[in-house]
């Protein structure tokens, strides 16, 4: 019996409700829908960390590779990443900033999903993903 | 060589298509997307519980369960929940629904990614889950 | 340590961004979100096979076989199906081509989650799957 371990990255805002910024249970690891808020900030709610594109996607990838760290993997464990923007206009300029990140990486990048959804007001994209390590 | 095994509970309604209610393959199990559809009823369409989003909620969490439960699982092994709400005005309750069911869990609550999407006329809510057993 | 492959299908249009196709490891093979293209066409951008749905769900559904083969795996493999489609008016009709496209399997089917997103303009379908392999 392999324990289920929950993955909470010091710096990151509590979630809004019962569920685990990322768990890991034996070599599978799941990171939750990451978006682009900044480090918590004692009594002051979530925010994200600006009103542009780029910043909120940065921030985001920077929290999903902080929840990957917690358990252990990295970028180049991931198996896949589920990408949730708001606007289809954002699609070219989105994937330049992920290239960007990305430009360096030991293996094989992701698998990749994007796909236009609605967001909570304020926020630009949502992250996940599935990570397997060893 | 591992089989992969339907999990199809009782008294889940049919699909409307040739897709499973879950599949387990060794140690991993995934549950399809599920609703708030009450038990079947022989010669009537499948029908949401009720048209708030605290039925709907509550019964497509205990569709989940009982994917789960074929499976030999329960939501102590999931990883990962994924949960489709139509409207972003229904977050708080929804979280509110969320914690008040998984109050008590003997391992860390799952991953979870919540986004806003279309669904079928009378549909608020549509969740699916990954487990890893063993 | 295992590795972790890219999958990429020969005749595939490449990734708008840094991702692949798909990549296996271990036992762990996942398909990115594939769409409507038809084969790759030198010095042609990508384009969907047709206007209609049923052209574009055929070929996506070949799209996503095309990356399970190149990992060794089929759709007898795949635990999970990601549905997005852009208008619930499609549900029926999706159904049924995907009734038929899986009309002979050696294994049960897929789980599946089918939800109504955006997509870039003329895209009607994505899907992307999960397949557990040995």
């Amino acid at each position: 019996m392999t324990d289920k371990t929950a993955l909470t990255p010091a710096r990151h805002t509590a979630p809004p409700a019962r569920f685990s910024h990322g768990v890991r249970k034996g070599g599978i690891l799941q990171v939750a829908g990451q978006v682009g808020f900044g480090p918590a900030e004692e009594g002051r709610p979530p925010q994200p960390v600006g009103p542009g594109l780029r910043e909120q996607t940065l921030q985001t990838l920077e929290n999903v590779r902080a929840v990957l760290e917690e358990g252990g993997a990295s970028w180049e464990d991931a198996m896949m990443v589920r990408v949730y923007l708001t606007d289809t206009a954002h699609f070219s300029e989105f994937n330049a900033i992920y290239d960007e990140y990305f430009a360096v990486l030991d293996q094989p990048p992701a698998a990749r999903t994007t796909v236009y959804v609605g967001l909570p007001a304020g926020l630009l994209v949502e992250i996940d993903a599935l990570a397997v390590l060893g």
